[in-house]
């Protein structure tokens, strides 16, 4: 056996970890996806603006959350004069290079949207990918926390628009000022310690109060047995912390309570302050606490934030394949990050915006059954029977194409229609591929038909339910149901009938 | 001098060479065609696929044009598991993986499209981007012509759907199996030397017959005095070659000449079988020579082509920035691929597929004015007269952002509306801004109107029309055209008139 020849080595074809390929239904979901939030952002007067792929390494900075190693997270490779490239990450780093480019000709304040790819060079896991897809809005050049409020309502208004109910979801609003208030009433010099602080308050939803203390101070062991180290906290420090974050009913009065722990930090003066004018907009505009919510506990991992933070969250409970009860949790968030197109310009430039998780949201509104999954009919199929007389096939095909599905709207959609291009030898196999297309019917045309200038249409969706009814082959042999001749010049009308009684529309 | 201090160091804001950012006309026209062509391709039962951005190297393989250096052309790195990564530089070869990958799910013959961003490392040009769109068709599984002859009829109908006039595009056909024959009878054994054959063909277009023969036989300088060395052909071999490709008025007839220069050649005769077989099939459907025209000089750049090659030109010219006529030529094309798919499978899988370089082809349809190019209306701007009454002036936004457009289509498209977030201590900043976002109007309320329960509507279309017929301030002043007033409860209505009075539909 030793001297078998080897076999030719063979490619193996497969698709690179925590990468993915999309199936028709996806791809339709998406689209379906990206057109309503689209059309939101276009009602609030933003426009689109694209950036590509790539941006100089130097231009996105290092904002990746919870990347310890340095140039860890993206994919970089060197340009052929020596320059550092990268895939993009996100796309408000791209925008704050964009806009710095070209800030002297765009409108300010500039309101933009985009969505696309962004690419994570990072450990992929299970609903974890390394490309995903990302829909964004910015504005550029406003100040005031009336932008942010306006980011806010735009979320809103946004989950409602995809088909999340008032109620399953909310818009939880912080300011990262109040958290520097924080920072500044404990007194941390040290940036790692920080960020463990930080980190800790960000788990409350997924942890309780409690985990979140031992996080804050020696550190918490899981279930596993893994031990995280904590903050190190003193315990009246740790009771600061929690004082401020910890979720109550009652967001606006929560706005009052982290005055009076922090009446000495100016920074968490200011926050607050940016806050209730949130608060306030967003009531004014009707938004209820059901909708947007002043809630402190919001932390968001990205480093570059600098005012009000905000994190649309889904309340829906659902299971995992496993059938363990699952939370949604975070679908998109963003904040204000005046230091972002200011590394460029060297002039302060206000800017807030908001990311959705398209390929999370996706996942979540799949489940909820908000996006529909349906496989779409197929294509009429034109079988073929005679392989010598493809081009009359070929024919019949053009037939159906030019006819408007609604003769009534000539310009319409059309009939989709298609020849059948395998091995023509097995009538079998033929039908085979147009159940496996989903298609609503075949035309088959043999010599007989053919000679009396007729072909066959087989309804293969009737032909699917009287298959069930029919108890023996016999039976069918008989019957043959769902299967009717008709004149070749009545082909597109006979087929718009099979396709109106099976309620067939496509696009 | 010396000795003033430097500025702190600020980082530069610039796009990377060879790619470029996108407007908001780019982005709708690139929506419209992509629309367009997506109904043309699901006509025909294609159904969407996608593939990520990356595949594995060797996945890819190594089928880039005019490439002299290994690796060169495509964007690669390293993984974390020491395996090589790339960026996809075509849509074919991610399908070939994924079709390989899958092939055991899919129905057979597998119609699909896809439409994405493709990445090319190299020295970008004038018009010649690293980043840009494809939008792609293949047909697995089919191994006849008919399948080739559909391709050509789908971009045939596709160019018409996209607006471009019969006779100003012709889909040109060949056959690699015909260009083979041609190397079987002229005996030509090195790969570099067929390949410099290969590309002097290629040349016919922009160089005639004349130049064509120069590189066949020893070279040819070009008007700038640089010598470009030939193929080394004998005359007797030139003369058997551009016997071939030369362009004849009639190209049904050009098959049967081949037919007589190569009867030798097993290849070529299979090459003349299948353009003939395209050619009764394209023309039994109607497809005359002014859509599809077989063409042996057609090569086409990509190695893995194995049977049926196709082109599409645009037989338009048009001008330069400088003036000077430019023939638009080819905006997409394919081929038959036998061996792309078998790289996987160690089993012959048939393939053929078309691609249309979209960011070219949308070029030379703005150029044709078949695309939108105008800006779409920007939204009615809710203006800042009074800072502390922001909340109102946010009311205002809000209920015109409810009003459909049309009150008869509660829910067809509603009045996009923004409130001015910038800085508001300057009205005239703010019409300026609203001027430059191609608003139809704005809304302005100061206290004296908020007194009476009233808003000032100005309407910048009907006030650029006056401003332009009115010779002095002092007349402007007086007249103050295209403004007027309305009660807080008419807003809405009111907006309605002048947005109908300029026809503007947004969407």
């Amino acid at each position: 056996m030793k001297d078998k020849p080897k076999k030719p080595q063979k490619l193996k074809a497969r698709l690179p970890r925590g990468l993915e390929d999309r199936s028709p239904a996806a791809i339709n979901a998406t689209r379906q996806m990206v057109e309503k939030i689209r059309a939101v952002y276009e009602l609030y007067g933003f426009e689109p603006v694209e950036t590509p792929a790539f941006e100089y390494t130097d231009a996105l900075g290092k904002f990746l959350p919870d990347q310890d190693r340095p140039n860890e997270g993206v994919f970089s490779f060197q340009d052929d004069d020596e320059q550092w490239i990268s895939l993009r990450y996100d796309l408000t780093a791209p925008l704050a290079r964009y806009v710095a480019e070209n800030f002297d000709t765009l409108p300010k304040p500039y309101r933009s949207y985009r969505f696309g790819w962004v690419f994570r060079n990072e450990k992929p896991g299970p609903g974890r990918f390394r490309q995903f897809m990302q829909f964004d809005a910015d504005t550029v050049g406003a100040p005031t926390p009336a932008a942010d409020a306006e980011m806010c309502m735009m979320a809103a208004d946004t989950m409602e628009a995809l088909g999340i109910p008032r109620g399953s979801y909310v818009v939880k609003v912080n300011s990262r000022k109040v958290l520097d208030g924080v920072r500044e009433a404990l007194g941390i010099a040290d940036d790692g310690q920080w960020l463990t602080v930080m980190r800790a308050i960000d788990k409350l939803d997924r942890l309780g109060i409690a985990g979140v203390k031992q996080l804050l101070g020696e550190g918490r062991k899981d279930e596993s047995g893994d031990f995280t180290k904590g903050a190190g906290l003193t315990p009246t420090d740790i009771v600061l912390v929690t004082s401020v974050v910890e979720q109550v009913d009652d967001g606006e009065e929560k706005i009052a309570q982290m005055d009076l722990r922090l009446r000495d930090s100016k920074i968490a003066q200011q926050g607050r302050e940016e806050l209730e004018e949130i608060a306030t907009l967003v009531r004014g505009s009707g938004y209820g606490e059901d909708r947007i919510k002043i809630d402190p506990s919001v932390v968001r991992g990205l480093e570059y934030y600098t005012g009000p933070v905000y994190e649309v969250e889904l309340l829906l409970d659902t299971k995992d394949e496993k059938g363990r009860p699952v939370r949604f949790g975070s679908v998109g968030g963003g904040g204000r990050y005046d230091g972002l197109v200011s590394r460029f310009r060297g002039e302060p430039v206000p800017a807030t915006g908001f990311s959705i998780g398209v390929s999370r949201l996706q996942a979540a509104l799949t489940m909820l059954g908000q996006l529909d999954a349906r496989p779409e009919a197929g294509p009429v199929v034109v079988t073929v029977f005679d392989r010598d007389r493809v081009a009359d096939y070929q024919k019949f095909v053009g037939a159906l194409r030019s006819a408007p599905l609604d003769p009534a709207k000539p310009d319409g959609p059309r009939i989709r229609a298609e020849l059948y291009l395998g091995n023509p030898k097995n009538m079998g196999n033929q039908l085979k591929y147009a159940d496996r297309r989903n298609s609503p019917c075949v035309i088959i045309q043999g010599s007989d038909e053919k000679a009396r200038g007729e072909v066959q249409i087989k309804d293969l969706i009737e032909g699917a339910k009287a298959a069930a009814a029919i108890a023996s082959n016999q039976e069918w042999r008989e019957t043959r149901p769902a299967q009717f001749s008709c004149k070749e010049d009545e082909i597109v009308a006979k087929v718009r009938e099979v396709l109106a009684r099976h309620d067939v529309r496509w696009g």
